[in-house]
């Protein structure tokens, strides 16, 4: 009996839609939706694969989540890990779980809305009934020539830099989960329900020869302590953007800001560079230590706190 | 607070495998799992991409499903999506949701079996806490010159066949439902647990120049009905091979066979091609008809009837 609940109901949307997007993947597209695979003619390059899924309760609450935010979100989080490699967004797909009342359309919609946004194409997907929402989005990103920003490149002495102010995501997180009546909808709960992936800066700072770059998803001091781990090294934090609004323990430890890490032995260049291209301000957090015991923020021993799912 | 139950967990788990699988994307390999992105050092060449996701309840049942064989079904229905195209499988990224209790090692032990067997390769994954288990995999095949087999090239003449007999999973799914205590273990209910891809009579197909076929996921009939839907053309069927133990009803429209259906002008030297490379022989069904209404299975109008999800 045919259903309107299966993958042929998923590929009805996204053909609805075209493939999903009109960036930069669409001029590499062969076969779109709708075989038991997309085509895509790809030319000698190197290419970012990735995966991450969003799942109800866990990294979304369909109480303060609209089915249009939790698709946007799935997206955003993708293009965020491309962005952190310094990859062009070429193809996504998509794989949906959810109850049969979940307005599937709506997610797609959501996901149509940021695959518009980050320029990336969705060329297939999957749905199926399911306890609770789940969207699984793995994507594929070209460098296109561009060495892929890593996070075992952090070097002795180098600047390190975040993209923006931390510690918005947890903060409105915080003021989602405890509503204050003067407090409906603030900036800080934008930046949770809507994230924005820094893709610009990502593909800017691979043009500029920065090698050593990851997304703060988890929070700062967590995911600086992998990084460090992966490059063998310490670092030294000594200044803490901070998000109006936010606490120093948001900023310090909080999750999905989505902002860029990176280093540079060439600060300068990098900060003119940005200015240049009308990039928000990258802002200076510290120094890369050559001992990879030598771990500090603030003055005080650091440790890998953060905002685990 | 540091979780075993994360994303770094998984990779763990993922790293400790190597990258899971030796297969051929080995060599295209340049960053393995454990940044924000595998990198693959991709030649000019065509590539199918393709997600199937796999959820409790609804493609498996844990009542006679162990975590080993979720994470094997789990690559088996994406490698099959692959073999139906017939491209090489190069890499996997795998997303799981689920409860806290599961045995996450024992599903990548699953997914790590299945991936040596058809010869890809693991190159990242997420996980997160969950309701149900939801395992969602995403694959790219390598075409390596070879044209793509689509469901949309069934053409007027055409003989159809299939790899194998079919109903079998359907049967198999049957007895483990209604467990007769004659019954404890069949080769049917081995089919629906541990199904098996067909993947290289989809490759040897593409290398013979087959330009048309599909995976039989859903049941014959309603994937037969999608490819005369493709390809704008009707088709009449006069044997259907129903596997021992299985009914004919099962055959036509049971799911999850994984069988490949396709079409060829020239039906003496493909079984003459798979007799001489020793592959199990393929069975002629039917043939392709011009009249997009012309559909007939066994003399009857045909109905677009199968398993869905």
């Amino acid at each position: 009996m045919e259903s309107t609940w299966s993958e042929a109901h998923l590929l009805g949307i996204l053909s609805k839609f075209g493939p999903i997007g009109s960036g930069k993947g669409r001029e590499f597209l062969e076969i779109g939706p709708g075989d038991d695979a997309a085509v895509v003619v790809l030319q000698e390059n190197r290419y970012s694969l990735c995966v991450d899924l969003i799942a109800e309760n866990v990294h979304f609450d369909m109480g303060y989540f609209s089915p249009k935010d939790v698709g946007y979100k799935a997206v955003a989080v993708n293009i965020s890990d491309l962005a952190a490699m310094g990859a062009t967004p070429l193809f996504a797909t998509v794989a949906i779980s959810a109850p049969k009342v979940t307005d599937i359309a709506e997610i797609q919609s959501g996901i149509a809305s940021a695959c518009e946004e980050y320029g990336i194409l969705t060329v297939g997907g999957d749905l199926s009934n399911g306890t609770s929402i789940v969207v699984s989005i793995s994507v594929v990103g070209g460098h296109f020539g561009r060495s892929p920003m890593l996070r075992s490149r952090l070097a002795d002495g180098d600047i390190l830099f975040v993209t923006g102010p931390l510690g918005g995501s947890a903060a409105g997180l915080r003021e989602l989960k405890f509503p204050d009546a003067t407090v409906q909808h603030t900036p800080r709960s934008e930046r949770h329900i809507h994230p924005r992936a820094r893709i610009a800066e990502g593909i800017f700072l691979s043009e500029l020869g920065v090698v050593a770059a990851m997304d703060i998803s988890d929070g700062l001091a967590i995911d600086l302590w992998r990084m460090a781990d992966a490059s063998k090294c310490g670092f030294d934090l000594d200044h803490i953007p901070v998000e109006a609004g936010a606490t120093i323990d948001e900023a310090i430890s909080g999750g999905e800001d989505f902002e860029l890490l990176f280093s540079t032995s060439r600060p300068e260049e990098v900060e003119a560079a940005f200015r240049a291209k009308g990039l928000d301000d990258p802002i200076r957090i510290g120094t890369v230590k050559k001992d990879p015991t030598d771990r500090k923020i603030l003055g005080k021993n650091a440790l890998p706190v953060g905002y685990l799912h």
